[in-house]
This record gives C-alpha cells, sequence and structure tokens, in this order.
C-alpha cells in the first residue's frame, strides 16, 4: 500500500480522526453524549418517554427512534434551518432513520416495556461524517437512559443485546479510505457507511457510488476498514461507559 | 441447497418472480415502461424538462431526477395520499433519491446538455421491490427519452454510459434469497437492494437489518444472487429496446 | 344540423368517444375500474374502510368519499405533484368533492350502516372529461364493493338507488357538442358538466362560461345531448356488471 | 301556486331578502361595497394591483381574482379560521374560483391593461347565499375600481361589458324557492346558484342534489327565478353605481 | 409644553383620537364590539366554547384566548390574506398572545368553570394602535359574554377582576406622545405600548426602541399619558356597558 | 431589604447568576460565542451574507436579523422540534425578532453596507432567561463578525454604536428581583425582559403580568436591578473582547 494517493487530510488511509467523547454533558436528558470526530462535533441526548408509538400501544414493547438536526452555522457556509423552512429535508429524513433503525437492532424491545426512547442527535460542526458519529454516540446516551431504567428498577432486564458503532468509508481515487472529512467526501467517488455491531456482524450498509461503480473486492476492503475502525470505537464506548476515561 | 426452507411464495431462492416491461404505454412522455414484476406494477415515465436545478444554471450540465409514488389502493389496505397528508413522507424520498442517483450513475451529464429529465415512477400495485423494479423501468424509460434527444439532433452523443438494474435481496430464515415479496419481506431478517450496472459493477447498496444482523458472506452470498438477477434484467431492458419483444 | 362546424376531433356533434370499462384491474381493492373515454384513462378503485368521518359516528349511517390525483405525466407536459408541492389544488378539490357528492346522490347512506367507502380515481393519461369518466367508472367500482358487502352479509339490503354517470358538453363556435377533448375544451366558450341518474334525472349541473354567456336554449340543448350519452354509459355499466362484457 | 308549502322563512317562493349595498366603506380601497341581503353581510374591496399573473407577464392583459374569506363568528357556531389551520379549504377554494371566473366573464381584460384587481369578499355574518352575495357586491367594488382607471386616464376604455349578478335557488318539498337563507339551504333538496349577466345571460350554474335528483322542467323554474331576482339586484347596481341611492 | 412639535396629525401630545364603540354588532356571539378610534377599525367577539385547551382539562378551570387577524384591504396597500400564506405570521401571534394575556389578566379563571372564550379580532380597517384597540373592544366582548354565563346560571360569580384597557405611545421628534397614528407610528422613535387596569395598575409594557433609545424620564411620561387615556377609555366602557351611550 | 421574601435559588434579590461567555467556539462562523449564565447556555453564531433582505436591495443599507431554537432537551422535559412540527411557535418567533430589533438598535445599518448578519441563538440548555442570554452572548458574536468585515477592509467604520446587554427580572412574593431562573419564574407575578445599551439607555422593555398587575414604583425598581446587572454584562463583554480574560 505504498503507492497510496495523498489523502486531503494528511491521513493513511486507514486512519480515523481522534475521537473524543464525552458524558453527562445535559444536566435534564437520562442519557447525553458529546462526540467529536476530528472536527465534526454531535450532541447526542436520550430522552425517556412513557407514551410508545400508536401501532405498539398494548402491546407491552417499546421503541427507540432518533431525530437528527444541524444547528445553522455547523456547516462552512450557513444552512438555514428546517424549521424556518417549514419541513425535514429528505437527507435529514434518511439519517434519523438510518439512526433509529441502528439503535433498534441491538435493543430487545420487549424487555423494554412500553416505553420510548428518543435519542436526539444535534450536530453542532460538521465535517464529514455526522450520521455515524451520532450512531457511535447516540448508542452512549441510549446506554446511559436504559441502565437509569434498570437501576431504578422500572425495566428488569437490560435490553442492549450489544454494542453498536458506525464509520464512513469512501473510495478515493481508486482506493478504499476511511473516515471521509468534508472534504474528502466531497472529491469520493464512493461514499459508503457501515453500523456495526460490537461482534462485528453488519446492522447496515449504505454504499453510493454517484460518480463510478465500484467492484465486489473494493466493497470488501471497505468493510474491512470499517470492521477495524468500529472495534476501535466500540472499545472507547466500554471505557467512558466504565467510567474508566473521563474524556 | 436442497434444505433451503420453503419460501412463502413457492419459489427457488435464487428464482426471480416472472418480468413484464411494456413500453410506450403513455401518450404524452418522451419515454414510458409498465414494468410488471409479479404482483407489483410500476409506471414510469421520462419528461424532459428544458430547466435545471439552479445549482447547474450556466453550467451547460444536466440532470435526471427521479420522484416516486404509490396509488392509495395500490397496497393491501388504503394508503393515505401524500398530496392529501400535505407531505411526501421520508421512505417515498429515501425511494426517490435511490432511484436518482442510481440513474445519474449511469448517466454522462455533460453529453445531456442543460436540460433535466424527470423519471416519474407510480406504483399502480405494490407487492413488495417496488423500488427496485422502478430502476429496472425506470432505465427504459430514460433511455427511450435520450434516444429521442439524439434522434432529433438536441444532443449529440448519445449520453448513457451502460445499462442498469436493481434487485431486493433478503435473509429468509437464516438463507439468502432473492426479489422478495412482501409477505416475504415482511418476516425476512434482513433487508437489502442492490443496484447493479450492465457490466456487473455496484452502483448502490442499501442494506438493513432491522431484526438481526448478518455477516460478510452472508453479505457476498447475496451480491451474488443480485448479480446473476440483473444480468437477466438487463438481457431483457436490451431486448425490449431493440424491439425484439414487444412485451 | 347540416351546418354544424367542423369539430377539431372531426366528431359529429353528438358523437361520445369511444368508451372502455374493463373491471377488476386492481388485486387488493374492493371494487376497480379502469375506464378508457378515447385517450382519456381514469383507474378508479374502491376501498372499504371500517371507519367513518367524525360527524357520523354512533349514527348507523355510512359514508361515501372520493379522491382525484392526476398523475404527473398524464398530461401533455409534466405536472408537478401535489405531494411535492404539499398541497391538494382547488382543482382537486372541487373535482373529488364533485365525485363523491355525485355517488352519494345514489346511495342510501343508512343502509350502507357505519362504514366508509373510498373511491380513488387516478387519471393515467388525460384528454378532457377526466372528472366525468372518474364518476362513471366509479361507480363501477362502488357498485362491486357494495356487492361485495351483500353478498358477504355485512349488509341486508342493495343500497345503490339507481346508476349514475356523467358527461361534459360545450358550446363550440355557438353550438352545443358532446363530450370534449382537451383541444376543444381550450376553445369551447362554454365548459359544462352534467350528471345524470339512470332515469335521467339530473344530480349535478355545473355550467361556466369564462369567455362568453349563454341562453336557456344552449342549456336545454347541451343538456338533451348529455341525456343521450348517459343513457349510453349506463346502458355499458349494466353490462360489464352483468359480466355481458370482458370489456 | 296558492298551495306553496310556507318557507321556514314566512317569504313567498319568489321572494328576495331585503337588500341593501352601501359603497365607499373603505378608507383605502379602490372600491368597496358592503352587501347586506337579509342576514347575510358581506364586505367587498376591490384593490388594483400592477403585477399580473406569471402567465400574463408581456401580454398587455390583464387579470380580475378574487379571495373569499368568513369571520370566524360569521357563523352560528364559531368556525375555526383558515389561517390559524394553515390552509384553505376546498369549499373557499371553490367560492373563490367562482367568483373570479364570474366577474372575468364581463370583463375586457384587454381593455384593462396588465394589472390585477383583486376582489376580497370577506363575511361578516353569514346566512346563506354569501358566494352570491359576493358576486354581486363584488361586481360594484370592481366598477368602482375599474371607473378609477378611466377617470384617472389609466385606461382608455371602460373594460365592463354588462353587469352581473348572482342568487342562489333551491327545491324545497319539491317545489322551486328563491334565495335561500341558512335554515333552508338545509334542508332543501337541491341548492343551486345562478350567475347572470345583465341582459338575462347564463354566465355560470352550478346545481346539486346531494339528498335527491331533480327534473328538466324544475332546473327551468328555478332559472327563471334566478332571471327575476337578478334583473332586480343589477337595477340596484345601477342605482348605487348612479349615486342615485346612498344605501 | 408650548414648545411641542406639531404631530402629523395635528392632535396635542396628549390627545387621543375619537373613540366609539359599538355593541351588539354581530346577530350570533355570545358578545361582539366594534370599536373605531379614527381610522382604526376593529370588530371583536367572544364565542363560549364548552372545550378548554388539553393542559386544562378536569381541572375545573376555564380559559380566555384571543385571536387576530386583518382584512386584505384594511391596509393602505392590500396585505397577503394569512389563510393563503398558509400561515399565521409572527406579529400576529403575537398580538394574539398579548391581547389574550391582557384579557386573562383580570379574569378570575377558576369562576369561569371549565370553558373557553375565544376573542375574536378583526381588522376592518388600520391606522395604528390596532392591537391596543382590540385590548379595549375586546374586553367589551368579554364582558357580555361572561355577563350572560352568569344572567343564564351558567356560571355563579362574576368573573371579571377589573377593567382593561390599552393604548400605545410613542416617542415623537424626543417627545413623548400619545396614541401614534400610521404615519406618526413610522416615523416615531420609539413604539410603546401599555396595557392597564380600572385601577390604573400595569399588565403589560412593551416599549421598543428601534431607531434610538430612551430613557427612564421619558419611559415615565409615556405611563403617564397611558395612564390618563386609559382612565377615559375604561369610563367609555362603563357607559356603553350600562347602556347609557347607544354609541 | 433584610425582609426579603427567600428566593427558591437562594441568591439574593439583586443577584446575577455566574455569567460564562466563551468566543470562537465554531470553526466556521465570522463570529461565536457560548454564553453561560447559571444552567442556561445559549450557541449564539454570526453569519455573514452578501444577500440583503428584498426591501434593502440596492439601498446601499444593512441588516441583522435573529433567528433563536431550542434543542429538544434544553428542557427539562424534550420538547418536540419545531422542524418536526413544520413550524415555528409564535413564542421563538417573538424571541428572534426581539433578538434582532435589539442588535440593530445599535448598529449603523447604514456603514454596515448592503450585507446581511445573521445571529443564530441556539439553547443547548435552559434555565430561565435564554432569550436575554441570547442578546447579551450573541452582541459578542456580532462584535465579532463586523471586526472581522473593518480589518478585511470591507467596510470603513466600525458600524456598532455602543453595547448591548438584557435581563430578566421579576415581581416575586410582591417584591422585584433580577434575572429569574426557571423554577422562580413559574412562580413569579411578573415577568420583565429589559434590553439596555452600554450607556444605559433603554432600547426594550417587556413586561408581562399574566396573574396579576404591577405599580409604577415596582416598575422603576425592575428597572435599576436591570440597569445595574446590565452594566456588569457590558464589562464582561468588553473583557472577552479585548481577550483580557479567555473565559
Amino acid at each position: 500500500m505504498n503507492s497510496m494517493p495523498l489523502r486531503p487530510s494528511g491521513r493513511q488511509f486507514d486512519q480515523l480522526r481522534p475521537v473524543k467523547m464525552e458524558i453527562n454533558v445535559n444536566k435534564y436528558a437520562e442519557g447525553s453524549c458529546l462526540i467529536q470526530l476530528g472536527n465534526t462535533h454531535v450532541l447526542c441526548t436520550a430522552s425517556i418517554d412513557t407514551q410508545v408509538p400508536s401501532f405498539l400501544r398494548n402491546t407491552g414493547k417499546g421503541w427507540v427512534t432518533a431525530e437528527y438536526g444541524m444547528l445553522p452555522r455547523s456547516t462552512a457556509t450557513r444552512t438555514e434551518r428546517e424549521a424556518t423552512r417549514g419541513k425535514v429535508s429528505g437527507r435529514t429524513q434518511e439519517i434519523q432513520r438510518l439512526i433509529g433503525r441502528s439503535l433498534r437492532a441491538v435493543t430487545n424491545l420487549n424487555s423494554l416495556g412500553e416505553r420510548q426512547i428518543f435519542i436526539d442527535c444535534d450536530v453542532l460542526q460538521a465535517d464529514g461524517g455526522t450520521r455515524t458519529a451520532a450512531i457511535t454516540g447516540g448508542y452512549i446516551a441510549l446506554h446511559q437512559a436504559v441502565m437509569r431504567l434498570v437501576k431504578t428498577g422500572m425495566i428488569k432486564q437490560f435490553p442492549l443485546l450489544d454494542h453498536i458503532a458506525a464509520v464512513s468509508c469512501g473510495i478515493y481515487q481508486g482506493k478504499p479510505v476511511l473516515d471521509l472529512e468534508y472534504i474528502e467526501d466531497s472529491n469520493a467517488e464512493v461514499d459508503a457507511n457501515f453500523v456495526l455491531t460490537g461482534r462485528g456482524e453488519i446492522v447496515e450498509i449504505q454504499s453510493t457510488a454517484e460518480k463510478n461503480s465500484f467492484t465486489q473486492p473494493q466493497l470488501l476492503q471497505m468493510l474491512e476498514l470499517a470492521q477495524k475502525a468500529t472495534r476501535y470505537l466500540v472499545e472507547q464506548q466500554k471505557q467512558i461507559l466504565a467510567g474508566l476515561v473521563t474524556s
């Protein structure tokens, strides 16, 4: 791999940006985490609600859902507020559906009881990879919230089946690379998001080649990069939740 | 593969539903195709517009975009109209973004000139796999529309770089299967959509495991099923466009 | 009437376009009819819902309502989707209110019991007269749906009091003519829609002269044309419902 | 007609409610009229705008359009504001389209020049017949506005081709009656609105039988009632515009 | 105060415009008042509703709320309808919140019982000071509505604790002046609204200096002008409610 | 003042919560400040836009505007996102209009040139006083942005005429107190916001007594508290902008 093209970020093809996860950053939320992945900063909070969506009423089953937003100046040039525009964009909806599905994939909704946990992921600053950072940080907030339910006796069984973490990969000048910054993402031929469990199994792959197509070997190389990176992220999640690091 | 579980549809794990593509089904559109994949029926039309989105004005470049809709009774129970609800759902937006990206991936937007082609995909009847059928049928409508531009001298170079077709796969009782009907889709552990070019390269993978996770070997098996099926679909596209079949 | 002006369509002043009604065109709906009136094609489905509008709750009475939509490329140039615009236009609302009122006029809502029937009328291709075609075809779908309720014992008394059918008329170069195509409609001085029962009585007249005014004799001549045409359409409805024609 | 059923209002079958039209009721508008038809009170204003709708730009042609609204407590029980609900109802849209078409039918849009006149019709109190009162009163406001254009030399030719006035009729206990109050309208079998010119020609008929159907002779009787009533209303318009009555 | 600048209106610095309040101007409402303050005309109605907002259900407590609207041609140039724009502007919301708060400040919501009173304030003609006129006139409508509740035995205790009235003040060429007309308001450096009780205590002050700032002595001078003017308005309210003036 | 009632916060009647302003907290914005007033945390950014609102085009004049938002879990219980609800609430609009007016009051819009500065104020955590904190912190962001315009030669004259800062006051158990926390605000009889310049002059007063009324002496006591507190806040602004404190 000596001949790898120089990435705009100067990072190695398999090098993650510095990650920092800070917990208890919100006085009110049942769980909270400010995740920083380089210049991408996402504030994740978990809120427990006693109401479930109507399709779950009287089933004894719970739900985990996510909402995602960007502050207007989280981006290089100011982005108009979705509240002002009066609607949530297609991109935002795609992202919040992805985060919700990913977190539900590791949650036993039956043990949760008839309650709903909202994971709000608000991007304070964006530099690529906000949706994957939101999943990784959102897991922390979710974990804190369910721990609180366990500790207060609201639920009996710890409902999380595994850790979950996510990263983006891409193909830059024909080579798979890990964790694209905004400038790299804009120039990549392929953009792929991988959501993986603590055991390394796949929960979601979204891989898009708007400018080009890609091959099966390239897919596998990206998957490998993602597996290595999420192993590291899961390790970080465990330490922060265990109180071993105070971020 | 003798021990394969019986699919609810009774089909083999690698068996596609009967496909039928009928062209010129609309008197006005620059291209049109009614694609039937078993009980899934999608009407695709191509409309050429002389206006491009604002970010392309004065660039000499064109655009391909897609819109997707379901008739209220395309579904087993009636679905409320999005026009009545006053907004396009997140699911619809995800699908129309996917169709648009997929078709643009095989279109040379520079040769298109400063014009936009709308691909409208309206589901008359739904039984699983509407979004992938829309891509496969939408390609036919797009092809007809650009041929018209070429024949009338509006553009000089045929702008389509390759064929494109899509199928869904899933994991049912632990085994990868091809082309899920609605009843199968509801019970599958994993739901995956593959968009592939005529050369078999990948343009988009969306693979979701809401109930479970899956492994790399399972991903590869699904990809293989998809490659075989899209080879067949591309062959059908070529015949219908060559006038070899009249549907 | 030898001196009649030549209609753009080449038809006689009292000549209807070829009519074709195909039933059972939708696998799920309780009733369905694809009505083709020349190049005007409208897909009508009937859906039975167990919920009535709030003003009828606990009255034992049912309701028939209609919704109307046009596919974007049902028109000569593409029309923006109402779902995308985020609201139903005034024209669409006028039309769906007209269809609903017309069908209710021949329905005994008391015999229907506390249930609602939605008649969805979606225009696949438009060439004038879509609203009247929707009423004529919508009646077929409604008839099938109520027959199903009768056959399954859900209701005891057949609730339809009469047939209903509709046509448009107009005044073209000063003379009343029947069933205007789009090109004729655009040039007519007066545009009139007549909804009549099987017995020839009037349920609704909407007659508009934006470019001119008209006289009582002209109104009567148009009404006569409409009565003759709807007698024919009602005859067709009877045959298709009796299975005498398979369309 | 001795055997006529007693109308709830106690009026004769062909008796109009007392009409009063007051002009110059608004300090700013280019034309204004408060029309009172019994307990139905509609405030009509005309506003001249230098912008025409986009389809008329650079055609030299003008436009007349109407908007209609009801104050929340114009009705017996309070009606929610359309502004609060965030959308204009189908009924309102139907009415404002009707008023606009009716006024345009007697306006030479070419002589108007490239300007638009808004006729705003706001119902202060409603007791049946608000849409027809709005047309009759709206004509007054329009007349004043175009007179102002003529007097100030903005346009050369007086653009109104004829007067226009409207009334409602209905069939009550099988008999045609004129000018229904709310209580009568609720119990009528047929509800019909007639818009007629000063010469007695028809511009618009909207006749609806939700509870029943009606016959050709009944239609003609209603038309006759309407012709007599609008002759009277046109006479009133002439007097108020000539300054012969000060209302 | 000889050196006071001449106000555009020609009024003295402490001179109110002629006030006229007419009651019983609406046939249906439980209370109604047309208040005219010079060329500012606001129609206020009170409607009693048996439903309270959800946060008050089963509390035995009532609510008073207000809505505000402007007819399109209440202004010098036509203002687009909020219903047409599909949303209530920020200005309108501010005003209706202010009117509601002000009226609630003098209402014992407990004595009202579990019912809601809507005060609708619709501006027929605007010339500055519409929000303060709406409070003064809205009080009259509210008073009539609660009197009706008392007289019919629906409530036992008269729930209004005091009168309430409002005026605007401003600073014009450095001097505090009372009751600004539109032309004065546009040129004033400071715009202030005072809502005061019958006893002269303050319920609300909204004082804004977009072009300049102001001092504590100026604030006190404006408050004094407002106190004198609202004393007069409260006196007028008492007379009109006592039937001493018939307006 | 020995007999002052104990405030729920334990603070003295004239005691401000600890204030902390941190600048340069956003990588992209032209100015940014995270202001913390006890548990109220507001992130303020300034964004320079080359487009002015349409009413200012070609006037050479600039504009300062503000937007305000709350993260869903900035509050004790989760608040629904305004983007999800599809509209900006009346409260939010009131607040953002207040912030904008306040900042414009100290800005020479002519020296700004034809550009617009957006001040986005996003509440990360709310504990009372978010709107006043947003004004105080928004001034810092605005100051940084205009300094950048001056330093880069985009504008010649420093356009800020004075500092501006804001605090809330209230009347608690009959006594004026400074800077209410949420728990105090809920129990206060009067809620007042004061926006004052560096010189101590008044730019805006919004004082509301929903539960009670208040007197002129009480108004003056609150104004005095506000003047003292804003003097302190302006001093802090000067130090942070001078780089004397690094927060």
